[in-house]
């Protein structure tokens, strides 16, 4: 049976749009905490959003960064911001259980880098939040929380649906195929996928070169806070320079020139999902934005033509960089393994490393095309999901809308500004590699100018 | 007090020349693990090459191989070797403690993706070898097994322990700095550092952008067939292209021409160990083979005044990388890190994101410039030790040496062809990046023209 529908529209808390408030001794730390904390013990139990919490953890941190906050020496703007942490990442004092039975209560003894860099910076580790099973399809029960009869999407279920609802401000995710884009799009937060290796994955247990940590939050600028003060601390992955950028969120800047890109997704999304797109970009042409589409302009229409590879691909490649990882679940305990999983497995088991090899230069090539897109435009735009939330909880929706970003190892940002039928939809800004900074300065831009849903 | 002087030189036992007697039901893979076990009872208590060990495991494994042979269906032509797993990366059924008490008796619930592969591949895991403190500089009690009062070197010094008196023919080591190459020299067994990225690092606990899975080994041949046998299975780093070669060692190949590199680690060579090298040089010029040097050569000039800065950039660039793990640890219980790792992680503490950022494009410059060498020549010489190993457990000797080949990314071999005060000593080939399997063909030409010690 389906659980009730919920009453009233979640509302989401920003973090660094409050903290004014604690410089200025009007709000706390502790008590934005507090909130949070109001919103999980009444929603939780329905939404599941997180598989651990350390709510005495979280409340002796806030209590630390409420210190700091008075004494006007905050460790960063972020300090005392309630984070949930993806249960693919590590952390020292909680397991990491991967969504999976092999892994229940495993613990690494360490920190993920990245979420090292997040406790440095003050912020306040609420819990781990559900993934599914290895951050792939098979989901572990979290409910959306605009609709407990509908899924939040995945595999970065958990942090999405606990910012959707303001149980954190933001929450680590991943993204290999449309981890994050997707969750943030059906949960009506702020998604967004770096650049590939831009932010440090030591740690994270997905083990795919197109494999990115992502944030999901509750404001743009939630948003790149986060994404700041992890790589001001721990950089990108090892051997790569990291995001570039501000340190603090870059300011809106009207783009001259957008590309609207359907991608394969165009043909599954609903007749209101596109409505809700194809609005938006009308407001966009009266305000004088130049759309370029496949329709009009060969470049984009060649794009367009690779980019229908992009699951196929994108398949292929992962297949073969977990196999290693499922041949060692299947040896410990097929039971504990999804069929899914395991048919996964079989699949790569047919796959050579002559094949792999060939995969990636078949992607190296298609990003090459693509990078070729940032001289004529100053980003993307698309939706990031077919349509809203499906409902039932046994799938976690289609990620066709995400793929791209993800072959292209491009930034993508799911920004909440479309509604449809009582449930939100993204808006997706796809940026050029090594450009987040200027894909958020478009996002901001086209967040003032379309507004809300 | 220091151990005795051991009385006979210790005998490596390479397993691929052997083999062949398997097929012919001459001799099998239990037999051979036998005579491993016999040595690895014999000494370990004194070499103390292992820091667990697995030998019903190995025995049962053993014995499967033995009875694939015996039905002429090996896995893969290493089918049966009997290997150690430094332990600094990760096995399924045995702890990972990484040379610290801060992960004593952590178990990873995984394979490493090249231990996966050499399961896969027939391999028989006898035990974890000892690693220094996170494969760094503390050493963790290993004796030279050609000398127990002297180091064995490290940071793999359980590896280059067991493989060199032949309680294993192989041993998997890892490079960031100098740890295959070095105790490869020192305990006289040959040692493969390959290209960088080029063998599968997940579940390998060294997080640096230039740390290589390493390959310690009895013979030349069995050193190239375990790093076939790994690419083949689970690849390089997930988004590369792996290790290039073919399915069996390649064939000796004579260079027309080779640059002898000094490199800052001449400066700290004995006189011996000159000598070697230099009767070496003599020997191939008299073949025939060109030798080109930085005393008229400008381009090698060049190098070797880029390659001054090895040392000093490489440590600023694992520095930066491996600081997040660090604080880890100290926040963690620092009673438990070395005051040497310490000191590192402070040290690590005063880099920003730019200065790593400009650290990268630096070596990036050099690696681009040692590129150009390879138009010129098939190969670089040197030595792989200023000597051999140094009396006294407290240090694992200089790196010097090993450096340039870990910062270039490119792929370097020790061949245990010198002998200096009854103690070995590696003459080393160092290849171009992505061109290993050139490096090996050079590499076994030398071999055999240069000889045994």
């Amino acid at each position: 049976m389906l659980a009730p529908k919920t009453q009233k529209k979640p509302t989401m808390r920003p973090f660094l749009s409050t903290s004014r408030r604690f410089a200025e001794g009007a709000d706390t730390p502790r008590a934005f905490l507090e909130r949070c904390l109001d919103e999980l013990a009444a929603r939780d139990s329905q939404v599941g959003a997180f598989v651990v919490l350390d709510l005495a953890g979280a409340r002796a941190a806030a209590d630390r960064a409420s210190a700091r906050w008075h004494t006007a020496a905050p460790l960063s703007p972020i300090d005392g911001m309630p984070v949930g942490i993806k249960d693919i990442i590590e952390t020292v004092d909680m397991p990491t259980e991967m969504g999976s039975p092999l892994f229940a209560g495993w613990r690494s003894q360490k920190d993920a880098a990245c979420v090292s860099a997040l406790r440095q910076a003050g912020a306040v580790i609420v819990g781990k939040t559900v993934t599914t099973e290895f951050a792939a399809s098979v989901p572990r029960g979290t409910r959306n929380p605009w609709n407990l009869a509908h899924t939040p999407g995945g595999s970065s279920s958990g942090s999405a649906g606990g910012v959707g609802c303001g149980m954190i401000s933001a929450g680590l995710g991943t993204q290999v195929i449309g981890s994050t884009l997707r969750p943030a799009s059906y949960c009506g937060c702020f998604g967004f996928k770096p650049t590939v290796n831009a932010l440090n994955r030591e740690g994270c247990h997905d083990y795919q070169s197109q494999s990115c940590t992502g944030i999901l939050a509750a404001s743009l600028e939630d948003t790149w806070q986060v994404a700041y003060e992890i790589v001001t601390r721990v950089g990108g992955d090892a051997g790569t320079p990291g995001l570039a950028g501000p340190a603090q969120a870059p300011a809106a800047a009207r783009p001259r020139r957008l590309v609207f890109l359907e991608t394969i997704g165009w043909g599954e999304a609903s007749t209101d999902a596109k409505a809700c797109l194809q609005e938006a970009l009308q407001r966009l042409k009266t305000a004088g934005i130049e759309i370029v589409t496949r329709h009009e302009n060969r470049q984009v229409a060649d794009t367009e033509r690779e980019l229908g590879a992009a699951t196929a691909l994108s398949t292929k490649i992962n297949s073969w960089e977990s196999r290693w990882f499922l041949r060692g679940c299947r040896d410990r305990d097929a039971a504990k393994l999804s069929s899914n999983m395991q048919d996964r497995l079989k699949e790569s088991e047919t796959l050579t490393l002559a094949d792999y090899r060939a995969a990636l230069l078949e992607r190296a090539r298609i990003r090459a095309r693509f990078a070729e897109l940032a001289g004529a435009a100053q980003g993307c735009v698309s939706l990031s999901a077919p349509g809203p939330a499906p409902a039932g909880l046994q799938s976690t929706g289609s990620p066709q809308f995400a793929v791209p970003s993800s072959l292209l190892g491009a930034p993508a940002l799911s920004l909440p500004l479309f509604e449809v039928d009582g449930m939100p939809l993204g808006l997706q800004v796809l940026g050029f590699a090594n450009e987040d900074a200027e894909a958020f300065a478009t996002a901001a831009w086209l967040r003032d100018h379309l507004g809300g849903a």
